[in-house]
């Protein structure tokens, strides 16, 4: 290992942390699967088939670690909430209960921890889905600052869909606008003026999901967070081994994002996002599915960004506005820390 | 709330967190099951019935804050397995996946997360249980020391085992002697001399559980971790609505424990344990089930420690080694911090 120590960038959803990840993590693993998709994978989740069943069970974890807490548009439990439900949604698993974990440090107010129950309360009502078991720690102050909250959940489905199923042809969809968690999180740390769209997007999604997997079709979905969609795409398209073709001009962003981001210097297509996915889709079903997600108010946005081919293999390329060509890469890392 | 802000006693597994847990999380979450086993019953995880697959998954989540990471018997890579592992086995279900989230420090020495995840990789397969997803983030060094890892672990059983479940009459087992996570790790902090068997019992303990399951009669279980045996025989006895009586001269202890204990005025009743369990057993099968977990190496020392009895409701009655008896009260929390 070249570095010797772990870097914020390691935590930052890019390829310093996927190397960290491989090289820490899955080389000293070796129980790594269940019969279904393991941690090799890096997918949003692991699975587990169940033969008398018919079907697998999903697993996903995450830690959540944003600051502030409190930020337009959501908290850490809404955000701790979501990003499990959406994990399991991606991987097509309907998501059946959820644990939560809490670690505080002492001193923390009370009324503050109420406000977050409360919204993870909100949160898995809406995503109806329970909380059914959990856990407590207290560290000092000097030890850890604020709260952190693992949430972990399962979900139950008859086949996983992988971020890896892509077939040469296949449309890719992205449910709503981009880059709106990581743009209003920082603008709201720099203070920034704030515009009324600028809010994150967190929100639960499995229920446009279901709608989505219901019109059939769907090869592929991915969860587009840490490192944002231009890292998310490219992972597609390595784990597919095809080249992915991006229309920039159909890509979604409200004008907060987009004035916002140019403000700012940062590229929304490389930020946080928690409340949308990307979605594979055979070519002639690709129309289906998009008329269904518009049904829904979560799915309005929803547009056809692109489609998968066989040339530039692992890379993807983004049709630009004016009409150029170039390869979209993705970041080392989320240009925005501590966003989820 | 009288208390506004967190106290470390709130981590401690005593009556405080118990208030905390049902004060700020309970009574703000609606959805807390799935049909089975909820976050209401603060047993050691949930469950969700699957009607095809005639049985239940259940759900056990822990946050592994332990310090110093490196201890004598174990570090905290074993610790995460083993917690996850056992709270999975007490409630009847062999463990089938674990997921592993790990929050780091920036800075922190990438060797020394190998070492860790060498440990998992040894526990896991000790376990027989492999890790299927993970996540990894990054805080900067003021908002967090060392690190953090969370461990969620599925396990599947037919019914699960509930910590509430023993009848009048039923036997109760110990796994092994007590108090050895808490004692060594205190001992360890305070650089006391070491003697040679004053280690941490951290170990994963499934196939044990499991040879127990099979001889049959098995009623309750539960896993004496924070606050101790002390706080796990009273939660048992208050769930069950029966008193339990215990013979403290039946107690298992190392030499160690009870030297070191004693010197440092700590009961090892009341201190975390991390390889042992407690097993509510039919009266007339305590007899095969203790002769099967003498078969087993983690086993050796289980005895009979008492029974649980239609007098003294929700309390827990010690017969002293001297022939006086006295309730056995739950401490607040544990005296030791930071075990977990």
């Amino acid at each position: 290992m070249e570095d010797k120590v772990i870097k914020m960038e390691h935590g930052a959803g890019g390829e310093l942390m996927q190397n960290l990840i491989k090289d820490l993590i899955i080389k000293n693993i070796e129980k790594k699967e269940a019969g279904g998709v393991g941690l090799d994978e890096l997918d949003d989740g692991g699975s587990i088939p169940l033969n008398n069943f018919r079907g697998n069970v999903v697993l996903t974890t995450d830690s959540h670690i944003v600051k502030p807490l409190f930020f337009p548009g959501g908290d850490i439990g809404k955000l701790a909430v979501s990003g499990t439900v959406n994990d399991l949604s991606v991987m097509g698993a309907k998501p059946v209960a959820l644990s939560s974990s809490i670690v505080v440090e002492e001193g923390f107010d009370m009324n503050k921890i109420e406000e977050i129950m409360k919204s993870i309360n909100k949160t898995s009502k809406e995503a109806d889905t329970p909380i059914i078991t959990g856990d407590t720690k207290v560290m000092e102050k000097e030890e850890i600052s604020d709260l952190i909250i693992n949430t972990t959940g399962i979900g139950f489905c008859k086949n996983p869909v992988r971020d890896s199923g892509l077939n040469s042809g296949d449309k890719l969809i992205i449910t709503g606008p981009i880059g709106r968690h990581g743009i209003s999180l920082l603008s709201f740390r720099e203070g920034f003026t704030f515009e009324s769209d600028l809010e994150s997007d967190v929100q639960p999604i499995n229920s446009l999901i279901d709608s989505a997997l219901k019109a059939g079709g769907v090869t592929a979905m991915k969860d587009p967070t840490r490192g944002g969609l231009a890292t998310a795409l490219n992972e597609m398209a390595s784990k597919s081994n095809l080249g992915l073709l991006i229309k920039e001009d159909k890509i979604p962003l409200t004008d907060g994002v987009e004035s916002a981001s140019s403000i700012l210097g940062i590229d929304p297509m490389n930020v946080a996002n928690e409340g949308i996915a990307i979605i594979g889709v055979k070519k002639n079903k690709a129309e289906d599915v998009l008329s269904e997600l518009k049904k829904q108010k979560k799915g309005k946005k929803a547009k056809i960004i692109g489609k998968a081919v066989k040339e530039n293999k692992r890379k993807v390329v983004l049709e630009t506005k004016v009409g150029g060509k170039r390869f979209l890469e993705a970041p080392d890392g989320d240009p925005v820390p501590r966003v989820c």
